[in-house]
């Protein structure tokens, strides 16, 4: 029994309407698709989330995952669904053709991710991680790693991990103890890793692990560590599996949720018969990895969105059959549907606002990276490129946080139904927690954001998305319906960019005080942007309306309205605090708590 | 391996310097009690809840509940537990001497509570249930009830539960179903009621439900509800357990969390065997069932705040231990334990603060409880049952969304092993999220506040809660220290005052409107009430402070600070919310969702 849902006219309406993004195929790499191909991929990425992947999220929290002899087993169709996935295309779709891609926009396997994600959290991370194992290789490594590796990995014959962290290298990567000794043309690779997701399993013949290592002998910190491809079964120089390669998994991890995803530590040449190949320059490998983990963090914020989304849809049809109650301003006799109370309303409203203004964030962010890969270089390229930089640990933490409290608030339009499994919300509620911690904790993010973002190349990033955002509340500041809105945002815009410039200097002058105002702070970027694309899609929806009625252009300015009143207040609440000059956090004795 | 962690400075400084509890000894019923008794039982209460109950709260999650046959049976330790609890007087620990109480204060059940909870919220729901259905009897029965059941639920030998969910009514009691047949001097019961906490179970020889149910023929509506005593297994005239009495459990929910208390569908009478006892008077059931609700309100607000305790405790001494990442102003060399980063910190104090905030909220409005209860009818006794009557929706709702929250936040600090079985925070966090839902929904806790509340008794609860909030205000408005935020908490007072008549009008006028604001506006009255009850503690740590430096009480008054600057910005700007005049919740079409 399926239960992920999917509004796709709110998808279109995004990616047609607000960010038109047909426009992307006059780039030059996508010469020969137009916007038709587009709409037919977006499509059939519903169809084969809807078919193959929904079915697997119950499965497997049901069957779960069996570890013996340092081997998991998956749930029953994880297999079939994992070589379907890469046969059809979807783990390669945005890649070049070169080497098996499909060549679609960039931006086209994070709306993938939006409808896989949502029918199954678990089961996609496992592509995945597998897709930006292989473009990782097909970035740095040699043509023979090339050709090895990256088209198994991308028709899903083989899978691919990103083993970064470490018993005492979480966080902070510089402490890593994993060492690479040099042997011949490669290296014997001994270390443990822990956290590894899709690190052991049964879906493919080989898993390519992505390993940060320090290479015997060189400097201590981030600027000793390099990138190595280890796969789990040695390969033939026929392209065949070959003996094991002395990578053991040795444990999973039980967890709140994410089920039927293996989350392994690994030891790596335990029996000193481990083999890895450099990728890309030594002592550059955290650089390189950082394609990965940017990519990670996009799809974490997708991941959260995606699960918000299939919850708020999951809640929406559970109130309207629910009947319970009688109309509190008796316009019905007898007993009604819940969706008629006013405060299931505002619930499923401020879901509905958060759903679709995170999704807009995440669409529009991606659709900017795609013009900053494939612009040709210069100033424009540069704009969005320093876009793609600041977008990046706002929508991981964001909308992690967000897409957590909207799995919440749509228990919550259950009453007690949402708290029992007979329901999907609480798996939901369970893998979207996750989102917050991995892949850089969401207060990593707030730091990324607000200490290296707002400073590299001479605050850049932070001036990309002033223009942008002031761009939007200067042309439309007149608007007859929503003109006050966005006079209102473009007010709060310029109160958080004082605050930034303020906290700039503070990160200098008083960095511990600084530091534990950097995430408040990124929430209120996150706000705003909410606020921005909400208000972006209400204007285009107020001159449709202008044309005709329609309850789904009207949703669009009803959301926008209610979101931006009920929050501009609460961020500019929260940039006061930012720089209130109460150091409680920091003078507060540990004693104390 | 036991979890459960309380800081008893903390709870001994509301009771003791805040709250100066040995006054309630001045009461009557009191009289021959003193405050070193009431010391003495708080800490035995704490040992009985890490000695006995934190054990079973790993146990219960991964043992589990069977459920074969009709029957339950629960995890090894609970039955040896639920007797010992009652033995020792735990259950009845508030009840008075007659029927086997041991004549505490009602508040002392309050505070054995928010560590029976912390340490196993599964567990404790069996005796609290069975606390509240015997006093029910208590107060209710006829002296023959009283005699037969409550002496044997108050000492642990049977169990109770409260019986009021059907499948159609739920939030809706009104529309109930079961019906009660008179038959000589007991009445025969016929329905089916479903989510039951601890409904069946092998704790005890008997379980005894209070069950709503209709006596046939009476009216429609809840005003023909009567309340029923009916007993699992019908007992002796000796009061010996004698043959089963039709009440058959048919299933137990799979739920998010709380895994060891059985959540139950009964099926009453459908032998036509079951006998069932008129419990006070008819027709009157569901005005006496409110005693037991009301305190199962005043218990669900405990939970949450309980399990934010331990929660955030968890995560202390987890974020003192774990070494990871260097200091970010270089105080120290090398590594340091992640206590030092600020983010963390800010994690830290801010949970402290909520934690702290709730337990003196819910420890206060037990206070008034008392002296609702034991002061001799008049005035000051009224002023309190109105403080009593204000404060149980806003205890319901505010400590159960809160205390998830800071499980949440407890989560983060640990990074991605929160995620992980290996930390008890997970379970936590799975078990909070039951608070918000069970005991009536937060949705409709917040209509109560601001409807029924507001308006019974001419407004006397709310002019009750405005006297004694004002009334701290005004002592301490030139507080040296601490004088601008008692004056900014005044300024919001009145504020919130307003809202509330402006939205009493409101009801009338526009109850749709009125009724999508309810939940904001409770929300900002829990928060002033956390600020007044911080900033109360703070005064008095001021004071301490005057004669002797403290790492413990310069916690409180800078969590207060912190707090309370950090907080009332964003309740104003909820209350200015609460008065927008746009009606998108209401207007925006169903098809727009």
């Amino acid at each position: 029994m399926g239960h992920f849902k999917i509004n796709s006219k709110d998808v279109m309406f995004i990616l047609k309407e607000q960010l038109q993004y047909g426009r992307l195929c006059k780039l030059d790499r996508y010469s020969d698709q137009n916007e038709k191909v587009l709409d037919l991929l977006v499509k059939e990425a519903i169809e084969f989330a809807k078919g193959v992947l929904d079915p697997l999220n119950e499965v497997g929290e049901t069957e779960g995952l069996k570890f013996e002899n340092n081997q998991v087993k998956c749930p029953p169709g994880f297999k079939e669904a994992f070589k379907k996935y890469g046969e059809d295309g979807w783990t390669a779709a945005a890649r070049d053709l070169e080497h098996g891609g499909q060549g679609f926009p960039h931006m086209m396997r994070i709306v993938i991710n939006d409808f896989m994600y949502g029918a199954c959290q678990s089961f996609n991370m496992a592509p995945s991680l597998t897709h930006g194992a292989a473009h990782l290789i097909e970035s740095f490594g040699t043509k023979a790693l090339i050709d090895t590796y990256v088209p198994k990995m991308f028709d899903g014959t083989w899978a691919g991990t990103m083993c970064l962290t470490e018993p005492n290298a979480g966080s902070n990567l510089a402490a890593l103890e994993t060492t690479a000794y040099p042997e011949g043309d490669h290296y014997k690779i001994k270390g443990t890793k822990i956290f590894i997701s899709w690190g052991e399993h049964d879906l493919a013949d080989n898993i390519v692990h992505l390993v940060l290592a320090r290479i015997d002998g060189e400097p201590e910190g981030v600027r000793g560590i390099s990138l190595f491809v280890v796969p789990k079964m040695r390969v033939n120089a026929d392209g065949s599996v070959g003996e094991p390669n002395d990578v053991v998994c040795t444990g999973i991890e039980e967890k709140l949720g994410l089920h039927a995803s293996p989350t392994a530590a690994l030891s790596f040449g335990a029996k000193d018969g481990c083999i890895g190949y450099l990728c890309g320059e030594k002592n550059k490998g955290l650089a390189h990895m950082f394609q990965m983990m940017n990519a990670a963090r996009i799809n974490t914020g997708v991941s959260g969105m995606a699960m918000a989304s299939t919850a708020y849809l999951n809640a929406l049809a559970y109130v309207k059959d629910r009947i319970q109650g009688r109309d509190i301003a008796g316009r019905q006799k007898g007993e009604v549907a819940i969706i008629h109370h006013p405060d299931v309303r505002r619930m499923l409203l401020w879901m509905k606002a958060n759903v679709d203004g995170m999704r807009s964030m995440i669409y529009t962010g991606a659709f900017w990276s795609d013009l900053a890969l494939e612009l040709p270089e210069g100033e424009e390229r540069g704009h969005y490129e320093n876009l793609t930089d600041f977008m990046t640990p706002i929508i991981k933490a964001y909308c992690s946080d967000l897409g957590f409290r909207v799995c919440e608030i749509a228990m919550q339009c259950l009453g007690g139904y949402g708290y029992c499994r007979d329901y999907p919300i609480e798996q939901y509620l369970r893998d979207a927690k996750i989102m917050s911690l991995y892949e850089g904790t969401n207060g990593i993010q707030s730091t990324d954001l607000m200490g290296r973002k707002m400073t590299i190349r001479d605050g850049a990033c932070v001036k990309a998305f002033q223009k942008e955002i002031e761009g939007f509340c200067e042309a439309h500041r007149e608007h007859p319906e929503l003109g006050d809105r966005i006079r209102a945002l473009y007010g709060v815009v310029q109160r958080l960019l004082e605050v930034s410039e303020d906290m700039k200097q503070r990160q200098k002058s008083d960095p511990l005080q600084w530091a534990s105002y950097t995430y408040p702070a990124l929430l209120a970027y996150g706000e705003v942007i909410m606020c921005w694309r909400l208000l972006d899609m209400a204007v285009i929806a107020a001159e449709t309306l202008k044309k005709k009625k329609s309850d789904f252009y009207q949703g669009k300015v009803f959301q926008a309205t209610y979101y931006v009143d009920t929050t501009l207040p609460h961020t500019l609440a929260t940039l006061e605090s930012c720089l209130r000059p109460g150091r409680e956090v920091m003078d507060i004795p540990d004693g104390a708590f």
